[in-house]
């Protein structure tokens, strides 16, 4: 089995309020082009499609072409589930009359029990979903978070497992280890919504959306293929394209990578010379990226981003180099961050000049372990 | 060929902001009751299956449900078009793989040049459409209205005519000649979108959708199916239900109603007897019904909506007979209705004390040419 993995597709995301459909129409007709270039069997798409639950109709139309393409045009099998940002329910649409041409879209927990085979190997597909849904589906009220979700599910796809076969996860979740960048959406505090990597052991791959970053997990056999475009600052330095994934004999994974029709792109420098198109051009600095720019200037400028406007069409925002600074000298590491708790009784003395009483500790840990929405 | 016309679902409509999912849910089983019970060939459904372009999860839910039930359960053919509130980049999606399973489902006007065949039948099915739409699609700038459009449309339908078939026209317009309710959207003033009935004289029958009213045109030919739901006060003397039309060896059309899970009633009285429980009782009103109330009262009564919605828990809205009479009198017959232009003159008058300019004459009339859209 030889197939493309991507995910993270947003269509219909916008970019400081620039629109990025023909941005998104240019990748994904790349996706296609290396889908035949590089002759796989299947392309997997692991979730949030769409960049919102409701989605505009040009944001329909573009999916709606792409899959087309893809199913019907080229007759690809398609293995898709739908992303926290997706409508399962509108996502779904149809669903029963695109197995028909191999186009396998899931969007409830019920398909952990519908995997598919394909060749040598054996898909389960788990849509994004959320501690509740799960809670209903496993009917097990102790479920809290995605994790112990995850215990259960993962037993409950092992024991579907057929011998002799590969057996390849798609999901689309946040696995602990991942880091992050501004675009995605927030991941709970505390990380309830995180999925430990050694649950996922029994699988021989793992093709996962959510995060937009494809280095963002350390492993061979669990990856993030990324999203196609940029979709902030925070991912100027990434490049973006799919993952083409083989299962047998041994598994191997390359990365192709996609082509921006505009990039994104982070500028620093005076203002001096990022207002001056002969300094631009000598420097060889793309003008038509979407692009923020940070200034090393402290004088006051009149009108300073108007100006670079003019020589950046796609401007996107601008800073001082020294509130950037700033900002990055009060990151917290890591190690820094408190527990939701600590936090929460830190904050309380902070207003009220006393400790929580051990009643009101007892209430503010129950109540923490019920905030388990992302 | 028999087949069920049904029309103006209207799926996620809300009555005076009740939720009437539960109502449309109870109806549109009763459809498929009523499809099995009749041995239909085949089901029309004429636009505006959902209330709005951007249906809510829910709605989008029911109708899947509902079209899943009629086409993969009971392998129903269902011919489809969207209506002026449905989305047809929305609704359309899938359409490509729908018709595997005789689920023809047409959102463009390029359907026109799609017909179907079924059995003794040749169907068209003509999607709701505005002039701007027409204009594009048969590459014509001087189209302002949807009835010149008809013009061409019929004239390229039936020169794709099959000899010795019946001609089905499935469209989703205001016909002239149809009577309205409040709960259609506007009609443009001076019925720019109106189509003439003569226009549709070259099919052997036409099932359309737009009007709620089963009975709003007097002709055996052209037949609004009606809503299967009151949507508005104006509609609670109106019976609901599909046509079961059978075009050989003669066209026969039988209505068969469906039955609310409750009613949509108005009730006058006065406020004594209609807030009194043993009253109703005695008198057999249906006081589960959505009920709009005209109270005979002249005085004042303290709270009086209160206290009927004690009585009347899907209570709508209260008048006083007065005022109804009022707004009765104050009622337009047809024939006092004025032209646009007309309209535009005499207020232009009372404005500025001036009548309109010889030039400001020959815009205004140019203007009110493009206002064309609905």
């Amino acid at each position: 089995m030889r197939f493309l993995q991507t995910a993270d597709w947003h269509i219909g995301r916008r970019l400081f309020g620039y629109d990025l459909l023909a941005e998104q129409s240019a990748v994904l007709s790349q996706v296609a082009t290396i889908a035949q270039e590089e002759q796989v069997d299947a392309i997997v798409i692991a979730g949030d499609l769409y960049d919102r639950q409701n989605p505009n109709e040009t944001a329909v139309a573009l999916l709606d072409a792409t899959i087309q393409q893809l199913n019907l045009s080229l007759k690809l099998p398609l293995l898709v589930i739908s992303g926290n940002h997706d409508s399962g329910v509108r996502l779904g649409v149809g669903a029963d009359w695109f197995a028909e041409t191999d186009y396998f879209l899931r969007t409830t927990l019920a398909s952990v029990d519908q995997p598919l085979t394909l060749g040598d190997t054996q898909f389960f597909l788990l849509p994004y979903f959320e501690p509740f849904q799960a809670r209903q589906f496993l009917q097990d009220d102790s479920i809290h978070t995605v994790a112990q979700a995850m215990t259960q599910l993962v037993a409950r796809m092992q024991a579907q497992f057929t011998p002799g076969l590969q057996h390849v996860l798609v999901a689309h979740f946040f696995a602990a280890g991942s880091t992050h960048s501004d675009s995605e959406t927030t991941v709970a505090v505390g990380g309830l919504d995180a999925v430990p990597l050694d649950q996922l052991a029994g699988f021989d791959y793992v093709a996962l959306g959510h995060i937009h970053n494809k280095n963002a997990l350390h492993s061979e056999r669990v990856r993030y293929s990324g999203s196609l475009n940029k979709f902030s600052l925070s991912e100027v330095d990434q490049t973006k394209g799919v993952l083409i994934v083989e299962t047998a004999p041994a598994l191997t994974v390359k990365f192709r990578p996609v082509t921006p029709l505009h990039d994104v792109q982070n500028i620093r420098g005076a203002f001096a010379d990022l207002s001056d198109p002969d300094y631009l051009r000598q420097h060889q600095i793309d003008q038509t990226a979407y692009t923020g720019i940070v200034l090393q200037d402290t004088n006051i400028i009149s009108n300073a981003s108007g100006k670079l406007k003019a020589q950046f069409p796609r401007f996107l925002t601008m800073q001082r180099e020294q509130s950037v600074q700033l900002a990055q000298r009060q990151h917290l590491t890591q190690a820094q961050i408190k527990a939701p708790l600590q936090l929460l009784a830190d904050f309380y003395q902070q207003l009220t000049d006393k400790p929580l009483t051990p009643a009101q500790q007892t209430w503010a840990a129950e109540t923490l372990k019920e905030v388990d929405r992302s």
